[in-house]
């Protein structure tokens, strides 16, 4: 199967309008589209294809298929064999080409379109072996694992040898915990109930059905409104009892000194974390915002924003952070979060990952299992977002059972999506887009 | 003139072949074909317009103009007055918005489309006001120039009554500055002698020529190969002799150990700076190497891929760098380049700006002259980077004398090409990409 070359690589805009309803409605993002560009990666193999994406927002997704589409012709025409026996260099090539990297390097809409055809790439890699993408990982061997990872610029925190020594150490007790998984899932929170745009009646259902389904893990958005958020705090607490576990998150609403005091009148109702309380780049500001927190038992998390491996080496450095949100599309793909993994492992961070959106819970769930089983081997702190929207146009969507993850079976990275769907929301001409156009009108 | 509406927004693709001769080659750009996005903007007035771009180095223009494309909209249909007298709102509706955000926010290729969109509004502005760019900075009411500056991110760094006491205070002198660099201009140093793709014998014959015509500061690009970089370094060094000045530039190729003992083994050559030695991202990578160089006299220049205030913001907390090389395209124009400014002056760093490419010395000249005559008062270790390529294109090219940027004189911000340079090079259908296809069949 590996012998099969690339023949095409297309990519579509492909839009959801939850504007319409506040859906993933947040401080900063106040009427998101949920959107993907989408990538279909075609091999001389008829059988044979690789799909993935990278997720975003709406407006500017037809810039990021236009950068997947500048990036294609580095993919097509080289065998699967070729890249993975190399992914190393693969990953350098598209990251660093002496071109486009300018327009970079590592960051924003040429990170993203990295994203999505890595996606496809590994996607296209689990099917060759008729694995699911976790499994896929799970087996490889070690030293093949770092064979993927490019260690340019991080290797002053973790050195190829330091992270070999951590997957061969991770390999004592693999088989019980992948057994574990298959029967338990991974643990999930969501943050479905507490969309900034809902009001407090749906707040007050969402909840409620949400604890009758079991979750107990939940997060609310904050950042807008100092009285709303204690008011929405305050509810959301008293609703699921002090046992069970509260998340905030400001969607970056904050300037460093404002961040520490608003989160600090969150305080009473324990918040587990404050989740972007800044700017992603602010490394700095996080590390500042983590200390003055740290006495009043709440952590910091980011990273759904957090464009490289190397703004992620040092908000770990400067001890920036206490939840690392790794994002399965806003760096290169399974390579670059593999470093990142790895480098978690070693400042004993948690990795929570970041999900929702469209098809982000799809695929950071193979991550996750691969972090659990195979590196950080600890479910202390650690759980996976979860958002119940949008799944059902996969076609190997979530499961989650007892509000955990179950492992995915289907062959792949978990990110085919419908092609009725891709093609009701493609973006302008699909169906769904033409009815709304019709209604404004 | 203020009151003119803009009512449309060109952008095309221009890229000049520089990579037939490996002009602006070096350790991670190898063959770059120095591009721009060009943007003009027409109002009401036919008389008026404005011309802005942002510097690319060949492919992967395409996905600025199409991130131009995007961001046009929030501009069209404003007067320049509705733009200007709410500058900072303005700046926060093109970097913040709600959607487009996500695949920045804040850089790469959607903040290089901000540049040339907002390089374009202040070059209508200063056209408005019939001076140039520099001169209307220079002329402007210190708190209207603090209205031109989004504060987002970096109160912890600089309040606005900070940055407005700076400005005040500079005001003290601001004529006799004003009326020297009229008479001298403004001290440059030339990277054009020895670009890494350059021979030996190019090398010496250019520095040679340089020489002569008055050049008394001289960047070389290294960071490929050791023993090429100490031969190449001991050859201009001998040749410009001990007194003038010569600067290291690595263009990010080195991990942070690699990087000082690299550079640590070119000291015999008395760099006064190293230039990009790692990852444009890695704050904690050039503070520890700028701490390690410190002892042997040279120290840390970066900013030409640093993409936001926020991250030069941390270079300066971190002591990251002892220059600050702002780029008037990768940031967001003028408006975020004055937060850099000031920021650099609140940590007393000097700033020496990056240039070359395309069009960065017209337009970065007007900055640095802002500088030094309304914010630094300094020249102390302070040069604007010069290169000698493509100016011809250029209505109002830079004028250097006796190695020194002389004050622009016409109205505007000196980036508008000649319309006859711009329809031959357009990417890919101008007659100079049409000939060299032909001549590449």
């Amino acid at each position: 199967m590996l012998r099969n070359k690339i023949i095409n690589l297309t990519v579509r805009d492909v839009r959801f309008p939850t504007s319409l309803e506040q859906h993933g409605s947040d401080a900063m993002h106040t009427d998101p589209d949920y959107s993907v560009a989408y990538v279909v990666i075609e091999t001389t193999n008829a059988e044979l294809k690789g799909y993935g994406l990278t997720f975003t927002v709406g407006k500017g997704t037809e810039i990021v298929v236009c950068a997947v589409k500048a990036l294609s012709s580095l993919v097509v025409g080289r065998t699967l064999e070729e890249i993975v026996s190399n992914f190393r260099g693969f990953y350098r090539l598209l990251s660093s080409d002496g071109q486009m990297r300018w327009i970079g390097p590592e960051k924003g809409v040429i990170q993203l379109a990295t994203a999505a055809i890595l996606n496809a790439v590994w996607d296209l890699w689990a099917r060759a072996e008729g694995k699911p993408l976790w499994k896929l990982l799970v087996d490889m061997d070690p030293a093949q694992l770092i064979r993927c990872i490019d260690f340019r610029y991080i290797t002053d925190a973790l050195t190829e040898q330091e992270a070999l020594d951590i997957l061969i150490k991770a390999r004592e007790g693999n088989q019980t915990r992948e057994e574990q998984m298959l029967r338990e899932g991974y643990p999930a929170y969501t943050t479905s109930c507490a969309w900034l745009g809902y009001t407090d009646q749906q707040l007050t259902q969402l909840c409620s059905d949400a604890l009758a389904q079991g979750w107990t893990k939940f997060k609310v958005k904050v950042g807008a409104d100092i009285q709303d958020d204690i008011r929405r705090c305050g509810l959301i607490r008293k609703m699921i009892g002090p046992n069970n576990i509260l998340m905030v998150d400001a969607n970056q609403r904050w300037d460093v000194a404002e961040a520490v005091a608003w989160v600090t009148s969150l305080a009473e109702f324990r918040p587990l974390w404050i989740e972007e309380p800044t700017c992603p780049d602010d490394i700095l500001g996080h590390a500042f915002i983590s200390k003055a927190l740290a006495p009043i038992g709440i952590g910091v998390a980011t990273g759904e924003q957090c464009h490289n491996r190397v703004m992620f080496k040092q908000f770990l450095q400067a001890s920036a952070l206490q939840f690392v949100q790794i994002d399965s599309c806003r760096v290169g793909s399974v390579n670059e979060n593999l470093a990142i993994v790895l480098m978690a492992a070693k400042f004993n961070v948690p990795v929570c990952p970041h999900a929702g959106g469209v098809g982000l819970c799809e695929l950071v769930q193979h991550l996750i299992l691969f972090d659990y089983i195979a590196v950080s081997a600890s479910l202390h702190n650690r759980m996976c977002e979860y958002v119940d929207h949008l799944h059902e146009h996969f076609r190997s969507p979530t499961n989650i059972r007892n509000a955990c993850y179950m492992p995915p079976t289907d062959p792949g990275f978990s990110c085919e999506m419908l092609e009725e769907s891709v093609q009701k929301h493609q973006f302008p001409d699909g169906e769904v887009w033409k009815n709304i156009r019709k209604q404004d009108k």
